[in-house]
């Protein structure tokens, strides 16, 4: 039985209740709900961590590496400014999942560059709440005993 | 009667107590006490927050969504290195107004560019304490009905 | 029941046969027959494209234009050199998903820039085998109503 | 009795006339009338000049060093190209404040660097033809005894 | 019967006097004669102004929006380095050719560039006295009611 | 009787049918049409070739050599990624003439470059289907005994 | 008797239990321990500081402000990307001296450029434990009367 | 007795009979000739392919790879523009000798940096003819045995 | 008997009344007649002109070319932004030396471009008024024969 | 007993004569006599070696590979231009420490850049004399049985 | 009989002794007899210089002038920082051939430019000590009459 | 009476003697005595230094620290790559002009920067031997008792 942590980075807590012609109407917790779900479905034990603060997300990562078999990361803002969660995921070794709700490469160019996909296994991109179920799926697919990079 | 949340970043909180020959001798304490007077000949509901810590600043624009109608910020720091900020403000449609004490454009290179600049509706820059009662005053002028961007 | 063409770009027709090593020893048909198989379970019909010119890749584009709901397609090389493709995606309406078998963001630095992801709804990089059949699933997931970009 | 400059930059003559859902309906004529009655108001002595040459605008710079106490000024197009009216604004001991109407920091890339910012004490930007009373306002607080740079 | 302002840009005054294996012996007087002759089988009214100063070019567009149908104009060096021009021919809504008499992409880096470029129609280039005469038959074809962009 | 052979580039078979709303609703058939049509009338002998793929695009070149007088080509996406195609009209004697139906230097900044630009005589640019009557017409009055670069 | 503040940044809490094959076996606690034994040798009084959130440690900088005559700091990853820190350090007058366990510039293109290298006195970089041991004899070399930058 | 195979990539069949002050006036059938007379001397057995298509070549680099001791290849035109070629290259185990006629690195900039030259063992660059003739000689000395990179 | 035409450009009419730190007390009248007098002693015919208009400076040029053999030019800030100046001398065959006041190498970066310097003869640069001695010196002594560049 | 090079680069035979301000009145005698003192309590063998010359300093690093344990080099204005002062310390196996006098990180940007940072063990920047006896106590610590890089 | 001068630039004098499986045991006492023993096969006459002096290779290329046909050169190190060596090579008339012994472009970036490419007939990169042999078989090939660029 | 030092720096050694029409055909010797007649008539005592070595250079500048009042440097290649040269000009307090034969400005993109011009005087450019001749008259002119820079 796979343990997998997802973690929501900054401003993902808003999701659903603004802009829903921009990320849709859905909700983090009808994301986590629908991850739940899954998880249960694939025999995985599933734990879920939100935060605005880098400092949070950086410890959370540390925290995992004595439980966690595959991290499922969405960096939000943090992808493109944080090299403290590159650090961090790269100081553990436990598999990392990327994952964006947009397809961050038709955006803004400082969307483009991401401190995390090189210390990550793979991205999913573009698919709102499916870019995590499709991601959840992965993670049961994926080798854990390699180095991550 | 308008309501303004006030938020000042980073390193701020030292204002006046160091480097008066840079930033003047005027504290943060004072700013404040000056706002709020201001803020009651305009008939303003005023509130004012500090944080040197980026996640807390993004809360606090996140929380000010069911209340201001008007953000003022001095993002310091982040200003150029907080992506996170840049999409907290874009989450919310509270219209926001950029303060800085000093003219940034005549320092570094590094200071030239802000993530917050193009999500806001304008910029008061380089007045030291009055930028932050032109931009009150500014923030009693500005239309509130239209999106923010 | 969803159309779905899968398109395979440059060299990936070596698949399996050399450098196992780095992209393992799975063919190019071994890719297909699994892809056949889940496009079975999922109730999709499949057709499967591969060529190492640019020009076929672009007329095969083309030709989805009146059957396909969803195109996948691993560009390859021609990921970051073809403009021609890019049209060619632009230029119909249907809904593309952008696959690579290894994490490209962990590579050379010409192998950064896509100028497929600008026009497609989504990527899923870096798992191998798995990259195409998570995406064949996400194929299934995605609305096919909207415009592409 | 404080003396300000305003000076108006290329095709601000223009103002109010067309593209009214840009730059609003305001025209010229009505910021010169607005800022006469806050200038009345203040116990502030102000004149106006507008011009489309750059060489005006230099001259104009150049004929308020024994005048004006403070300049102000929306350089328009020339904020990005005019290293004559930096120079000429450097030249001479007025203390300036720079105007825009629009936010430029949410447009072009070409309107991000402005050459006047650096010699400038100060800016005003985004607030329309608020941007010219607030700066006017402004003026009448900044301290006159300093060098401008 | 279409009404079109022919602009032509710095230096150009000089053509066909000085450096005629360069730019070939034709004198602008002899370019404004065949545009005129050509005005006439094609119903066109025409009007030519020229000059080597940047605002009597901005005033001349800011003129033409109560005349003109079409603007062509070879802003020459004005083409890299004004944004006023560009602004102006923002500012009005008379649709645009740019022209210009030798290849200018296969001359020096910093003629590559065109701040007009973005804000026409359209561009004929390289082809000496014959792009203006292009030009004139474009300008009797394209739509006029549409906007410039 | 001048032979003039025009080029078409990839993705323009499809122009007409897809995307009006952008490039028109007239199709490749009809802009041929229309050509031959002003061909006869001009006394120029027409030959018209399609491809998508880059290496038929530098044959057709390559067998103009000794039948073409003028080339006029729209190189479509190969514009900004094919040194190939510039090799071939640099390597035979035949002046060449560059068209594109939409204004490419309003579009994204990988279009902005053209490797065909510098090895042409001129370009005409933006005017959809009459890009192409313009440049026949050039096509006409070109010299022919010079060199092309 | 010298006052000394050591300040860890994110992730070196991690230090000795992983990758210790980069890193060496040494942990932070070992690290603080011979620290404080040099300290008590060197007669300094010695305090440590560690934490992976950004604001926290710009407030140890702050607080330091009062108690230390140095600061030596290992900014880790935030070495890179926080302008807080910087300002923070540059906003107090203790002399700084910046730590790096491994060769900094020997590695990643990101990790080149420092925002703390400018405002501090020196850097001591690539001896893994020594460097702390080495930057604190250099604490108590530097001379405490002059500004720091 | 080792296999080489030659690869002559876009535009090279036009050799000797155009622009012969630039590249001379040696046919690419005189260099194919001249290559088999050495070739038998050196008891090396010879394929020689030429084509225009980018595909082509990546096609007879892949079917190579059961044949050929050592490829002996000049891009051309995409030297400079095709990241399928170098993974074609990198794909099969022969060790690369990349030739240019000219001396490239003499010419425009764009010519400058080549996709081959990292996964090739070694240039022979400016000696026209003979460039080929060293290169084959080359290929007679370097070792077989050790991967191409 | 040479005739010299001395141009200077913006601002240089402010010279010696303002910032004599910076510039010297040396106004430009007394600049002129030092020039009159060495032309007088070298026997040399002189004429001076000053504007802060491009477009006077432009036709100051122009006006030259039936009068001047040598021009001597301060362009000030045109210096940096002028392409129409640059042309205007291009366009002449009279041979011109640049002239800098102060050593323009040394000071901010946008001042280290200049687009006179590559059709100019030399230049003279960091001495003063000296620098214009120099050069007229320098225009008794350079051939009037040869082509400018 | 450890053997240790100490090499200072260009112009450090000046050290203490001119600019005390800038660099102190410490000579370069004086800190080798330091160096001295502190080699004997350190049980360390030291050898001395100062030149303008790249050459000599290239020549001295060889020349050290079957003598020196450790050497310590402040390559001075070569730090940024000199590569084969690089390559000399790759080719041989002796671990280097590399120094400077001033923070050189504080100073103008092309001071930024090292080659030898990248093959060296570690650095000590920015403590005058004591960066020299900071780096000879680290070459009585670092390991020597490791390859430098 | 050709004369040949064979020129070794800085750090080729350890060859063979260390890092042998970088660049292989042969030293280049050992290159320098293979050159000589082909040379005499080759009816060539040879001479052979090393240094590890920027200066000094200047000058044996100037000395060159009066003696050699051709000069084989490996500049190393200073390939990518001479410009000296470059002019010298350009200022006198004899053809050039540039050697390299490792695959350069498969190294660092800033081993990709060359100074002496540009100024030399050809390169020769890559094939160890037969780099030189080849280098010395093109010399005995290449036109001797014409510039060398 | 002033003494001045002139350095002659890499290749003018060859001056006159080769390549006459590009840089004339006057010796070194030729203008060391032009320089030297002209001093006499100046009252000026000249010496004058040829080197091709960076080392010999720098150490001429140091030890004219003792003697002379101006130095004027004709750095030649090392203009754009010496920054020991700098740094030796910078450590003295002799006032520098610098001196090229050529107008540098007009020639190869990598001779426009210039590591002497920031801590020179001023620049004397273009005028072949005159360039001296100019400057040696500045150097009688300029005043000795400000810093040089």
């Amino acid at each position: 039985m796979r343990k997998v942590l997802v973690i929501h980075g900054p401003n993902l807590n808003l999701l659903g209740e603004r802009e829903p012609n921009v990320y849709g109407s859905t909700t983090l917790e009808e994301i986590n709900q629908a991850l739940q779900e899954q998880a249960k479905k694939s025999d995985v034990e599933l734990k879920v961590f939100q935060s605005n603060h880098e400092g949070e997300l950086v410890e959370s990562i540390q925290n995992a590496r004595h439980w966690a078999d595959v991290i499922i990361i969405n960096p939000a803002a943090y992808t493109h400014t944080s090299i403290a969660i590159r650090d961090a995921l790269s100081a553990i070794a436990v598999p990392t999942i990327e994952v964006h709700l947009s397809n961050i490469h038709a955006r803004e160019n400082f969307r483009q560059a991401s401190h995390v996909s090189p210390v990550s296994v793979g991205q999913v991109v573009g698919f709102g709440k499916n870019s995590y179920l499709l991601a959840l799926q992965a993670a049961t697919l994926i080798p854990l005993s390699g180095s991550k990079k």
